[in-house]
């Protein structure tokens, strides 16, 4: 099947990060990619000139053969463009990859579809390993999950089904173990930069951070002034961002959240 | 010189996470801890037994040899007990291992002192590799310095002089690249047990998200809703919150400020 799979062209509407990574991943895996439609010339050529695809800025020429289609657009313009993406592959199996939009929103024309989320931050420059990637697929019938269960079995080794709550939820999560980690290392680089200190000072930390919460749960890993609400060094932190009232305000919201948190998580054991 | 150094004899003052692991290190490295004071017996007896040490659990029977004292206490601790502390210890090496506490609280009776800081989150069941974590160091004397460097360098390949400023900069910096972000994946895993869904499916994505800061800065590794404040996607995520205030307040805080900073950072680039 994991051969029979791969005559299925795919076709991709988008060539954003997540595509671009998708796309990449599928082609070393011998894929076929037809073509890749983006609203610029720009990056639908860079795309398609990677994956040995054509490319097309307007969806009125994109092919409307019998195809995978990966839709992977920002959530707004999917919406927008939703009718032109569906109309002519009635037959065709048609999917999205946002975590936030439910399987439902391909309404009731189509026959074959559903929702390919890899569950990772990509960024175009910076590739990634597939294999660790799970991916979560939620499809219209059986038969269309076991062929995306295929389909992502041939990039990842993990790959999970999971319904239009749960993947939403998936998503928020990581809105928290990434983007907002994320920012709390540009918030720590700023200040590093400020007392010309390098950033890569803090990478062993901000790994150490990353590997701890492979063996203790995050509540088990925690250390610092906040655990125990250590008002001298947690004032002494205030006045050093005296001058960022807005990093003072994170400073003091998500001490407080972690104190409380782990002063519950605390009685809750010793009950 | 690294012979020579172990002849040292070192103290523990303190039997902390930071004092464990360090005092771990330094008896894997061949140096000679002599004894180990806390407060409580069962954490000197605990990290005494573990380097061959004595324990000591009332100051005023602790060794007054000449000796490497580490003093890695409460920061509100140190501050009570340093009269105790340095009295009869005029000749030895005293340094303390907090990031926030300056290096002139140890007044002017002692002739040799100093700051030995580790860059690191600890857990006593944890352990870290110390040959990647950066040491910083400062003295009260070019060779008392030169001394915690050698001790460092035993211990690590990463070894920095930074003064009490710089240090103060680095531990508030870690407390956002560390604490901050250990608590953002506390907050995701508290969602994800919500809905049925193992932590474990975010350990990717966390690893990811910290490997990408290795190669790129945190600016240009930032994705997500809220880079370009996609209302949709933010208002979907704060309804999902509408049972946990503080998560949404916490949502709110940090999605405007990765917002500000990142159009603030594109701005300046086009600048």
């Amino acid at each position: 099947m994991s051969f029979q799979i791969k005559e299925l062209p795919v076709v991709f509407i988008g060539a954003g990060k997540l595509a671009t990574n998708l796309a990449k991943a599928m082609f070393e895996n011998e894929f076929q990619i037809l073509e890749v439609y983006s609203r610029t010339k720009e990056s639908a050529k860079e795309l398609a000139d990677n994956v040995n695809a054509k490319w097309v800025t307007d969806l009125q020429n994109l092919t409307t053969k019998n195809a995978l289609y990966i839709v992977s657009l920002k959530d707004a313009a999917l919406v927008d463009l939703l009718p032109q993406i569906i109309k002519g592959r009635e037959t065709s199996l048609l999917v999205h990859t946002a975590g936030s939009i439910p399987m439902s929103i391909w309404g009731n024309t189509l026959r074959h579809y559903g929702v390919f989320y890899p569950l990772q931050t990509f960024s175009k420059k910076h590739e990634v390993n597939f294999k660790e990637i799970p991916f979560f697929i939620e499809a219209s019938s059986p038969e269309d999950e076991d062929k995306l269960k295929v389909i992502a079995l041939a990039l990842s080794e993990k790959v999970f089904i999971a319904d239009s709550e749960q993947r939403k939820s998936l998503h928020l999560s990581a809105v928290f173990a990434c983007n907002f980690v994320n920012h709390m290392y540009a918030l720590a680089a700023d200040l590093l930069q400020k007392y010309q200190l390098p950033f890569e000072a803090l990478l062993p930390l901000i790994d150490e951070t990353a590997r701890k919460v492979h063996t203790l749960s995050p509540d088990q890993a925690q250390t610092g002034p906040a655990v125990r609400y250590d008002e001298s060094v947690i004032k002494k932190h205030l006045d050093m961002l005296a001058d960022e009232p807005s990093m003072q305000d994170i400073y003091r919201m998500l001490s407080q959240s972690i104190h409380i948190y782990q002063s519950y998580i605390t009685t809750k054991k010793q009950d």
